[in-house]
């Protein structure tokens, strides 16, 4: 053991690439019941990974849906422990024609590998695990006692997390969470997560009639599924993007002088965001700036419709029935099942008359998380991350959703940090998701970092 | 030659049900090109059956699309000459979960075979086919000369046939058309088309973005193109129905009191049709009747939409596109390019400025068409319809579109009359579409007595 940690991540880098390369080839879609098995094996996949680092009690554990996979490290006496939380399942990857490689063949193009999960997340589950390595072999420890919780719900709301937590409390038992589900900004402009959004979900069913009609013999007298649907999901924002469901924003925190200060830090680049994304205009409550409405303004989006004729050519049917997917983006302090309610008020208050409407809630909701400023791990995380940064990292909330800080919060009454090595327009849960190589490597020192200031006492 | 063709008809009944069957087992979709080959089957199939009833020339003749099928009986002398139309080409025949037997294996149930184009328009075809075998082998002639013409683009607008008919003006040359496709009511309540409404088409493409983007990371800043298709659509129609489009009611031709008289003679039981369709409540302008509604006036109606993510569970995306197919039925005197171009203006119009549109006119427009109540093979088909059922007919207008009727009209100056055993509620389009076979027989007969009337000199 005479190399240093640093030097251990520089000699084994490639090795590192290649084994990301071989989780990404995993389709592990959780969502879809035919790929099951596939997050199974991503979960065996991880497991031996962390044996192979020296993470002891390494075990995939049923729950009542996917599995979770446990380990953990405790020689550190005295110090604190941290428990890391990552997910391997993904989201689903069509439209497929719009990936310029398959999504579970990863292709390396100069610093990005590209593939599904790249960012979100599996390069990420392998920070901590590489970090606890490269620590165990060349100091022989780790300065801080770890414990690793994995899960394969992520991309559906883990609604077997919150049971398994509950059934395991004693093992998951730590000081803090490290969540490496999420990003630090880049080298040049990093960030810290303080806050994330909640989330629910629903699903719409309109049914107009017992079949499918012919548009000339019931034209004119039938009501049209998705006429009726159209009408429903107009309804719900105004034109400028305020949601006009009554009752959504009721509990809503406003923003103090404070939050909007902090905000208006974000990185925030409008033209480069346009040019990434293709989005012609912005879009959203014109009171508020993009980056509150981006990550402390709740959200009503439709994810997806069908209905009818999808095919080739036309085929004049007046359709019988009709769904839509939608999801909120919660903040500070909506209560998930409330907004279930208001949103399913609003649907069947929307329905025209002629029609039925049936509103199902998706499982998986979550509750939006805000970070104290206060908290310890935040300073040893900010003091890791300016170590391996080109300026102090600035502190934000994200717009997205990871339940679990909630949920542990709640059941084993701790907070969570945030450390993971995706960036802004790493296009998760899109085609072309893609992850930079130099980042990962960047991150991973960080790890070595954090766990090296909570053990020398950052954390009082 | 000893029988009747009365006594022909019945003795030879259970062969013709045989036939319908075979000829119901092609799956001759015209609108997807996967089942080209199988459209020239069907074609192959009713040139075959034509020869082996006595039709000479029969021939599968070329087009630009779908073949179309030309046979001939020239030997009555000084006779009126009839074109006889009908088409082999049937529907798509999705939602396939829909129904209780697979579509094209036709199954008989009591007095309905069950099967994609059972009703629309196999069996009808086969009606003045067997009419002129039945004539040709008990009396060795057929009072009229005929002339039959069978497409295969019906079911997506005949777009080939104009063409065709153009450059056969001579081959075609006629004193009047029998279309086959329709219906004439029961045989307790006969009725007589004389009208059809028109069609246009239409596609919409919205485009949000480049790329899916996640609704955690780009949700309150990005537009979503199905929030902004459903904008779009919802603006189409009034909560009453009334289309709400600038010039679309322009060329609509009023309602003369005359015509609403004879209008309101329809025989339409709304009861019977809301059990038979599972429609829970009627829909459209309340100035005017159900009948009047579905005949007289103009439609529009989404026959399809889909975008974003729709399968099993959530995806938390924001769609970059989202799609609609749109169909109008048009009466007299709306012009259907005019059509096309104030829908595709509104759609523009209310498209949301963030999003992009495409607007793409689908092919084959027709125009409404209206029969003059004068024209003798009205008043033959009447007294032909009359002899064969327990009342008079009654004259109505069809909901649905048949283009080539005005396409006789325009190119071969003729006129067109009906006779078709679709029934009302046969559900054509839709997912167990069915055929009454007694109903068949019965029209089968009708046929015999309109060449036999016309023959007769109603015809003046």
């Amino acid at each position: 053991m005479t190399a240093s940690w640093q030097e251990y991540l520089d000699l084994h880098q490639q090795r590192f690439i290649d084994e990301l390369l071989s989780f990404l080839k995993i389709p592990s879609v959780s969502t879809d019941s035919a790929y099951a098995g596939e997050v199974r094996n991503a979960a065996r996949w991880i497991a031996a990974r962390m044996e192979r680092a020296g993470i002891e009690g390494v075990q995939v554990m049923e729950t009542t849906g996917h599995p979770v996979v446990y380990g953990e490290w405790l020689h550190a006496e005295g110090q604190p422990t941290l428990l890391i939380y990552g997910h391997f399942d993904v989201q689903p990857a069509d439209p497929l024609e719009l990936w310029v490689h398959p999504p579970f063949e990863p292709t390396i193009d100069g610093d990005l590998v590209y593939a599904r999960g790249a960012s979100d997340m599996k390069g990420n589950d392998l920070l901590p695990v590489i970090a606890c390595e490269a620590l165990l072999q060349t100091t022989g420890a780790i300065p801080v006692n770890v414990k690793f919780l994995f899960e394969g719900e992520e991309e559906i709301g883990s609604a077997s997390l919150e049971p398994f937590i509950r059934a395991h409390e004693e093992m998951l038992s730590c000081d803090m969470v490290v969540c490496a589900d999420g990003g630090v900004g880049s080298k040049a402009a990093p960030v810290v997560n303080v806050g994330r959004r909640g989330l629910i979900g629903l699903e719409v069913q309109v049914t107009s009639a017992a079949t499918d009609l012919h548009s000339g013999g019931a034209g004119g007298i039938a009501p049209n599924a998705i006429h009726a649907l159209s009408r429903i999901l107009d309804s719900f924002r105004d034109h400028e993007g305020r949601i006009l469901v009554d009752g959504f924003y009721r509990d809503v925190r406003p923003l103090t002088e404070e939050d909007r200060t902090e905000i208006a830090k974000y990185p925030f680049h409008a033209e480069d965001y346009q040019a990434k994304t293709g989005i012609k205009a912005f879009f959203g409550e014109p009171e508020f700036t993009p980056q509150e409405r981006n990550t402390a303004r709740p959200t009503l989006e439709i994810n997806g419709i069908w209905g009818g004729y999808q095919g080739e050519g036309t085929k004049t049917v007046i359709p019988r029935e009709a769904f839509a997917k939608i999801t909120c983006r919660l903040v500070p302090d909506q209560e998930p099942e409330h907004i279930q309610q208001v949103v399913a008020a609003h649907i069947r208050r929307f329905t025209p008359k002629q029609v039925d409407v049936t509103v199902t809630a998706s499982p998986g909701d979550a509750e939006a998380y805000v970070l104290d400023r206060n908290h310890p791990g935040l300073a040893a995380l900010e003091e890791a991350l300016t170590a391996a940064s080109d300026a102090a990292p600035v502190r934000v909330r994200g717009g997205g959703t990871v339940p679990i800080t909630a949920m542990f919060k709640n059941i084993l009454g701790v907070d969570t940090i945030t450390l993971g090595a995706t960036l802004g327009h790493d296009g998760a849960h899109a085609p072309n998701e893609h992850f930079s190589l130099s980042n990962f490597a960047r991150i991973q020192r960080v790890f070595c970092m954090l766990f090296e200031k909570i053990g020398a006492g950052v954390v009082a």
